[in-house]
């Protein structure tokens, strides 16, 4: 294949043959391409994902659609996601390495890139967590994951005047950030048309949140700050689907959202889908109860916190050569406590933030166009509907009274709180 | 002159021959160069400025220098300031018509904008001030240029594709943006090399700000939003040396710090020279006392800040059509008291960092390299000096205690009060 040729969708029948000179892949899994084998595998909402096999490897085929694919061509989508995707992944990898897949092949024109497999025991987080696997080592690399690529990505650390070209890149993001700024912070609040709930059971909850005008301003409050806000690279996209574990291995993959925005989304986002993990979980109990799962959850969410903040002070202390914060201020004039308040500051403004982005996307996962499969997966529609519930009413507490929490035990103690209720 | 020729300072002796080709400046003021009068009359700190007259008219025109002027070739400084200037100069008489001199002709190459003459009585407005003018319209006139071009240019008005696209651009302004970045946000806190005060007078009261931790950190936490939060396309520059005025009129010229920013900084630093001026008055009493300009300063400081919130208010209501607090969410519900309540919140956070943004400027006048004439023009050191320490509790108290500062009445009470202090 080579970058002159148009656009064109590749398929299992032909990726062998469009694919079958390219050396990086040939390096990776083998040159004879009559023998690889190729399947495609995207279950997310976008793009074609094929895992291809050769005689000596196997690799990751992702290659954008023109549209989206969980709605079809009637929605059309930009192929340079592919291209932001893939200067995410370098910028990840430089920032926190090892936490990404291993780029082999870009491809701008035909928005594809090759990169490593993460074969077999490695599975979606989300899956793992539905099937009720305690992974052990999750919140120290997501935690890590987040704080280096969060920190290092900012004025904190970058070249400012690098920071604002790279800023200037990935301004141009803007149909992904539509998705987000439309399907998160606006869509789960009124009657737009691609909204599905769990009906009839949610209905009267559904009516309730949509008539809440401080949860409508806030949800809108945080938008605000999700567009104006370009503090650092996002993955933007930081959700159990797009991570891969094993017991030992943790990799953050599909960063096609990537753009300048608040520190809080990132982290918001993540500790939203382990909050909403923990309320599936009774969805889950044909096998028997969830207790440990439970509890595991709550303690991912403050252990994750815990790391994050560890890492980001420890960086912030020994890393922290950008244009804010400077050590010429403190350090230098012997004020070490001038730079431990200004810290105290910054982590504070993300826990306020991250709780009202985290209780956003526990609404748009239940509410909106693209739902969980924590939740999805529960057939029992009343008992789906109850763990929904709980959750949603969960969300709208910690999104419009953030300011007012001041610690991640308060919020697991009210996570606990609410699903024990026997109602919804 | 022609695009094609490399970039060359004009200057009293060569303009004439260079620009009598011009078409928009010969349509403007003549096709007889060889009568035209040319003055230089650059008194700010970056640029040349010439006026050029002939038979039928006036000119100005604005040239970039590949340098600082106030400081000399030592510290260059892109050409492409003018191509930002420009652009700003288009879009705020979009946003605000009849508000910026009309422009009659840009060159990027030669870094140059030919523009609409402000011919006396137009003076700027820094120096009516010190003169003791009492302008009647300004208030008005900048409160409403400011509220039409910080909303007009954000998510509230704006296509969200548009803004990105235009963030990109401006972006790459970034010599001027860390011009601000290092001499408004760092450079007054510590012993930073081009920094000047009034010496010895100011000594004590120097050091013990740069002791200060609350205020090192806050100016810090502004200068992290100054350049994280890219809300609105700014001015950048919008002091009392920046506007032009007569009796009737009031002009915002010399917008080549433009860049996407928090709306407050505008605000803040425009009412930070309303403030400064306000404390600059006692110098200048030497024709009789100075107590009405003092009540019509801070007259014109509650004024601007009633007819900023007026107008805002008022395109918050009938034009809010970009993609933030959509009215589908609000209005569309018959929930016209959730719009008003999402207004409060984003004038309150306005109002809470413009404090924040003015208390910093204040200092940076006083204590960084770029100083005001409303405190150079006060021969009497001990008398400047005791003007200027006014001026900077008055700016350490509102930048720390912003949160807690409810009405601009209060600013100007806590004006007032330290102004009458005997002592500095």
């Amino acid at each position: 294949m080579t970058g002159n040729l148009p656009f064109e969708a590749l398929s299992v029948e032909t990726l062998a043959t469009r694919l079958g000179t390219n050396e990086a892949l040939c390096a990776k899994i083998g040159k004879d391409a009559s023998a690889w084998k190729v399947r495609e595998v995207g279950d997310g909402n976008l793009n074609l994902v094929f895992i291809v096999e050769g005689a000596s490897g196997g690799a990751i085929v992702k290659q954008a659609l023109p549209y989206v694919r969980l709605v079809g061509d009637s929605w059309p989508l930009p192929l340079k996601r592919s291209f932001f995707e893939y200067h995410a992944l370098t910028r990840q990898e430089a920032r926190a390495p090892g936490s990404v897949p291993e780029i082999y092949y870009f491809d701008e024109v035909q928005a594809l890139i090759i990169m490593e497999y993460l074969a077999p025991p490695h599975i979606i987080l989300r899956r793992a967590l539905i099937d009720g696997r305690r992974l052990p080592n999750i919140a120290r690399d997501i935690g890590l994951f987040m704080a280096r690529t969060l920190f290092r990505g900012s004025d904190l650390s970058m070249v400012t005047k690098e920071r604002k070209a790279d800023l200037a890149l990935f301004a141009d993001n803007v149909e992904l950030c539509d998705i987000t700024e439309n399907l998160v912070f606006s869509d789960p609040y009124f009657d737009a048309k691609m909204n599905r709930h769990t009906s009839p059971q949610l209905d009267g909850l559904v009516a309730e949140l949509r008539a809440d005008r401080d949860l409508k301003v806030e949800a809108q409050r945080l938008k605000h700050m999700f567009a104006a806000n370009a503090e650092t690279l996002l993955h933007g996209d930081l959700h159990s689907g797009s991570i891969m574990v094993t017991d030992q291995e943790t990799r953050m993959i599909d960063p096609e959202f990537a753009f300048y925005g608040p520190m809080a989304f990132d982290v918001g986002m993540l500790l939203a889908n382990f909050w909403m993990s923990f309320f599936s979980q009774r969805g889950h109990e044909q096998n028997g109860r969830r207790d440990a799962m439970r509890a595991y959850l709550l303690g991912v969410t403050a252990e994750t916190w815990a790391v994050f903040r560890a890492e980001f002070s420890l960086l912030w202390r020994t890393e922290r050569t950008g244009m804010l914060y400077q050590k010429s201020l403190f350090e230098d004039q012997g004020d070490r406590l001038g730079a431990e308040q200004a810290l105290d500051n910054v982590l504070h403004q993300i826990w306020d933030d991250l709780l009202g982005f985290a209780g956003i996307e526990v609404h748009r996962r239940i509410l909106g166009l693209a739902h969980n499969a924590d939740f999805e997966t529960i057939a029992d529609e009343d008992l789906r509907a109850s763990c929904e519930a709980k959750a949603l009413k969960f969300g709208r507490h910690i999104a419009v009274n953030r300011r007012q929490i001041h610690s991640i035990d308060e919020v697991n103690n009210l996570a606990a709180l609410i699903e024990q209720e026997n109602s919804i």
